[in-house]
């Protein structure tokens, strides 16, 4: 379906005018512009009879022939009667480039409903409202209202924001990146990134889709396709309004609300999406997977000049790449050919012509511990650039080469030669490295087994009436003591508890439980109970009673509401390390789960990691891994081992109840006392509200 | 003295050749293209009589005038007798161009001293060995073997590698970046950069010294000298060799040894440098702040799309930088002006014209609490960059705006523009971003006071003879209890103690320090004291002697050396939070001092800072305010603050005491336990190591 807003055979322009600089104008100009001749194009505007000695039709209704693809391009208060029309015709995809909806306000918002409602009743596919239009350089159809057409190449390029995507497409010109289609995405009143990203993966024009997003609506299918997508195709994504500053601009922006950086930033992590946070990354990582898909091995320097290749060294050890450690063998052939420095980084010296270069070059892709190459020249007196670059086309075969050629005037013709073989230079050995990065992170993600998500046999109805809302007007709960029920059926260890009303009834708890225990106010008017002192660790025996009355007695004298519901008798966990596993809901993507190390950690270092539920092992292993904290759990100083497994089961659970249970909004088990390796873990208390989904 | 360098009246070119493709021709062609006519200008070389038409001296002795400059490119084995000849004939300015010196191996390095004591002989000022030259293009004057001159700006350019300064050059005509002057420094045998910096600060055709290092070889001689030039003008720095794998690059590479990362960072910091990690950064800071020296108050986006605001603001949040918060009055006009967005970012939308734009710009930037202005444009439709390209430039006398007209030839001839009135252009917002940052570092720096160090009155002689060096043998040693001696001597709290060799004297101690009191092993051969049970906590009245003996017992089962001196009896100090404070010499900067939080921060977290010795108060505060970990030392959760007072004073003790003996090579004070404000602080333990100098 999609197909025919890239390769349509028909098109109605509606909206096209004959006067001169206005949208509608430079559409239909640069519509027939169209290299593919057997296209028919109609012009549509009851003002005219003809535009640019082309027939124009009142309507779309008039025109005699089948149309594939309409562009319009009429004022906003006119497009919900275009599309009724187009629905009529039996016109399928649609583009809407008009603005003055959504993003315009209140008015906007209710007309572009209204659109939605059309081409949910026709069965439209429709791209916009506000937006630049689709561009397919490789059949020449240039569907937009912008002044160039970018030159080919094998970058996809979806763009929420039009003016961006105007920018790029001029910019790009200059800087030598060709697309292979690019779609501005406007305001996804129906399409959005998701169905264009399934039809990228399939084309064969494309080596890399490239995106610019504001904000991603469709969290959980966004995941599913992207994940899907990057087993063959690298996905690179720029995603602006991070910050809570960026959110706020973002939303009045495109209408868009945007969600938690935290989510995106997982959903991407979960997905395989590569992300940019820069223009420039944008495009040196793309460009650069549009070429190399995957790097085993370190990374091997060749250069002329110490100096950049210690910034490359530098960088590369700074990112995690690593650095190829020659083997014998190349090493002497190193020393036989007299350079300055025979390990990694190879300095071939600035007295070296290109064919020294060239043998270092050769020698160093031949070794088996190299997994890519940077090839850095700086301009001395006898390099000849074109000759060095005929050893970089001819080795790039054997090993990924990515030419660091420094100057001006002196390598452009190199770097003109590079591109036409799909090869980028880069100025800056820095940026050559991160976009190496971008490349092995594309692997890692590629080859990582893909595992379902994890379940575990679990009685939900034991607990449903627990979770489920009082009534439909009930905003947010917070669950009692009869949250370790819940934990319990889900099989996340707590320690033995019970509520007691009575001070006769917490001896004989806390007598069934075992001694020490702990004794916590139950009262949802206390949240910080320690603080009010109604909370009491290592309580012996004999002090259970008095210290019965001593939190009754604090409680009664914080809390006016008097909602005090008894005492909980815990049986008392010594020991252990705190982890905290957190979950929220996000409003695009769904359950967020968060884990971390207890207290200061999270609080001062922010050294949590994030997933979107629901979790597969590999997630849950890999988001303890990631935080830095993890080296504690590991054991420092001669500490054993943390049990991790079954803090990963606890993360699968709480992943399970959050799918599960989609009234569960919040939950936070804090803290998680975890033991060593084989002693398990136990959750001491939690948070947990429940409300109705917004 | 210097200056001739940049200014010489008559050039001496040693080694000229009319031998085309050689060093020793391109460069006399370079010099005899020399714009000031005046200069006279003569080839040394003693197989010809004439080259390139002019005459042609055996030596600088034949001569006739007086000669300011030599530019010596004479194969290395030669320039020891070119250099006497230099003395003799009275030429006090030397560039030395050849390479086979100290990066060559040992005998290139004995021909380098052999340069050094030369120059020390007739006090010569001797830039190189293995150097690309010096160009001044203020004057015209280009003694380098490059191909190309750059275009004249105010950026002078200081280089470690000659290879990456001609890279630079070259790129740098491309990117429309222009120099003042460019010193290739070489093997810095004789100058480094100190010497230029200083020249530099007073040179008015330089706005910004930008600068590529390996290495800094005169660390306090560094940071007192840019300490004071960044008073007026900024100095720019990459520094390569940062990591492990980088620094053992740089050390083959020009012959230099790379000193701690810790050491370079703090020397910027306290200096005021400004830090750049890629060549981007380099030229972008520099290039902004050749024209923006501060930025007071918040930034703020005026945009035609949405997008690339919403990525600024990002950007600015991220980096802390801020974004303004317009007044009453400028949202009124903006309203008035019918923005999409009146609060910052301000969106004038796709539809504005340039005027609009420009309108927003005028509004926005008389807005007080506006420090500067990002300025982004998309090419849309209406846009005529050229008339935006007007406002930018009369507005940015009311305040510094940064432009970032985003395309290719759309904005070609604009960028063009702002380049003659020294602006740079930015086509990623986030760039532009960064380069503000490094504005708002530079312009805080600048405005800090700059303290003295802080030196307290200590009675040194008091334990001199317990940290010299036994005999000019000694190697190192570690000092034992009598540390607590030095630590006291210069007033950093210690608890009480004392050191006992008999159970009996340890009760009788420990009478007198009072109950509880903690008892260790006192051995140079046990390190890790506790792990082999050596250290007894809490120990009350009646185990003092049990202990006694269970220590000795554990400590004569672990070393077989036997050295035991005794058992440290020392007040227990309760509670606190601990913190490290640490020294050691860094070979090129000394002292170089650290603070952190104890235990687990610093090992897990890397959280700690580093400042040179001496410090002032205001680095001492710095310090301990720049880790993460501050935050618990001010007080979470309703803890009290701790007393920062006291730990300020141990960091200027240790200062001096690190500065006071030179001898003292590593120092630690770790735990230092922290009681809440008012309440001190006790150096718990330490490790000290004496030895000699390297």
């Amino acid at each position: 379906m999609l197909d025919h807003f890239f390769n349509p055979e028909s098109i109605a322009v509606v909206g096209a005018t004959p006067r001169e600089g206005k949208i509608g104008n430079t559409l239909l100009k640069n519509i027939l512009s169209f290299r593919e001749q057997s296209v028919r194009i109609y012009a549509v505007n009851p003002k005219y009879d003809k535009i640019l000695n082309i027939r124009c039709y009142p309507s779309v209704l008039q025109i005699e022939e089948g149309v594939n693809l309409a562009v319009v391009a009429v004022p906003a208060i006119r497009v919900p009667e275009v599309l009724k029309q187009c629905g009529l015709k039996g016109i399928k995809n649609v583009v809407v480039i008009s603005a003055g909806f959504k993003e315009a306000g209140r008015e906007g918002a209710v007309l572009e409903s209204e659109l939605i409602r059309i081409s949910e009743k026709y069965g439209l596919c429709l791209v916009g409202p506000n937006c630049l239009g689709i561009i397919n350089t490789h059949s020449g159809l240039n569907a937009t209202f912008g002044k160039s057409t970018p030159t080919e190449g094998n970058i996809a390029f979806l763009s929420q924001s039009g003016a961006f995507a105007l920018a790029v497409i001029d910019w790009a010109k200059v800087a030598n990146v060709g697309f292979s289609k690019v779609v501005s995405l406007g305001n996804k009143a129906v399409l959005d990134e998701c169905g264009f990203i399934e039809y990228l993966a399939k084309d064969n024009e494309t080596a890399v889709i490239t995106m610019y997003l504001e904000d991603i609506r469709e969290g959980r299918r966004f995941i599913d396709i992207v994940r899907h997508v990057t087993r063959t195709k690298p996905v690179v994504v720029m995603k602006s309004g991070k910050t809570e500053a960026g959110a706020k601009a973002a939303s009045s922006h495109t209408g868009s609300i945007a969600g938690s950086v935290e989510a995106f930033r997982a959903a991407f992590q979960q997905s395989g999406a590569i992300e940019a946070n820069s223009i420039n990354d944008l495009f040196d990582f793309s460009l650069t997977l549009s070429r190399i898909r995957h790097v085993t091995g370190g990374i091997a320097i060749v250069t002329n000049s110490g100096g950049p290749g210690v910034m490359a060294a530098d960088a590369i050890e700074e990112s995690g790449l690593g650095l190829a450690a020659f083997d014998r063998e190349t090493m002497e052939k190193l020393r036989d050919l007299h350079v300055a420095n025979f390990y990694n980084p190879v300095d071939v010296m600035g007295d070296a012509d290109s064919d020294k270069f060239g043998s270092a070059l050769g020698i160093v892709s031949a070794d088996e511990s190299v997994g890519a190459i940077i090839a850095i020249l700086s301009p001395t007196a006898p390099i000849e650039f074109d000759k060095a670059g005929d050893y970089v086309l001819e080795l790039t075969g054997t090993k990924p080469i990515i030419p660091v050629f420094m100057g001006g005037d002196e390598i452009a013709k190199t770097v003109e030669r590079f591109k036409k073989h799909g090869i980028t230079n880069y100025f800056d050995p820095v940026r050559a490295v991160r976009a190496l990065c971008a490349v092995k992170k594309y692997s890692e993600s590629r080859d990582k087994v893909s595992a379902p998500p994890y379940y575990f046999k679990v009685d939900r109805n034991a607990i449903k009436e627990l979770i489920e809302l009082r009534d439909r007007k009930e905003v947010k709960r917070s669950m009692g003591v009869e949250g370790f029920k819940v934990l319990e059926t889900y099989g996340i260890p707590v320690p033995s508890y019970g509520k007691a009303e009575t001070a006769a009834e917490a001896l004989e708890l806390a007598d069934m439980i075992g001694y020490p225990v702990s004794m916590k106010i139950v009262s949802p008017d206390i949240v910080h109970k320690t603080d009010v002192g109604c909370v009491k660790l290592n309580v012996r025996r004999e002090e259970v009673k008095e210290m019965f009355f001593e939190i009754l007695h604090r409680a009664e004298k914080y809390t006016s509401a008097r909602r005090i519901e008894g005492i909980l008798i815990q049986q008392m966990i010594e020991g252990g390390k705190e982890v905290i596993v957190g979950m929220k809901r996000d409003m695009h993507f769904g359950p967020l789960i968060m884990f971390g190390l207890g207290g200061i950690y999270v609080e001062v270092f922010k050294d949590v990691s994030f997933r979107i539920a629901p979790l597969s092992k590999e997630d849950a292993i890999e988001m303890i891994k990631s935080v830095k904290a993890y080296r504690i759990l590991k054991g420092i100083r001669g500490e054993p081992m943390s049990d991790i497994d079954s803090l990963v089961d606890v993360l699968l659970r709480v992943s399970q109840l959050s799918m599960d249970f989609p009234e569960i909004l919040e939950a936070d088990l804090n803290p998680i006392k975890v033991f060593e390796h084989g002693k398990g873990c136990y959750a001491i208390d939690f948070k947990m509200i429940m409300g109705a989904i917004r």
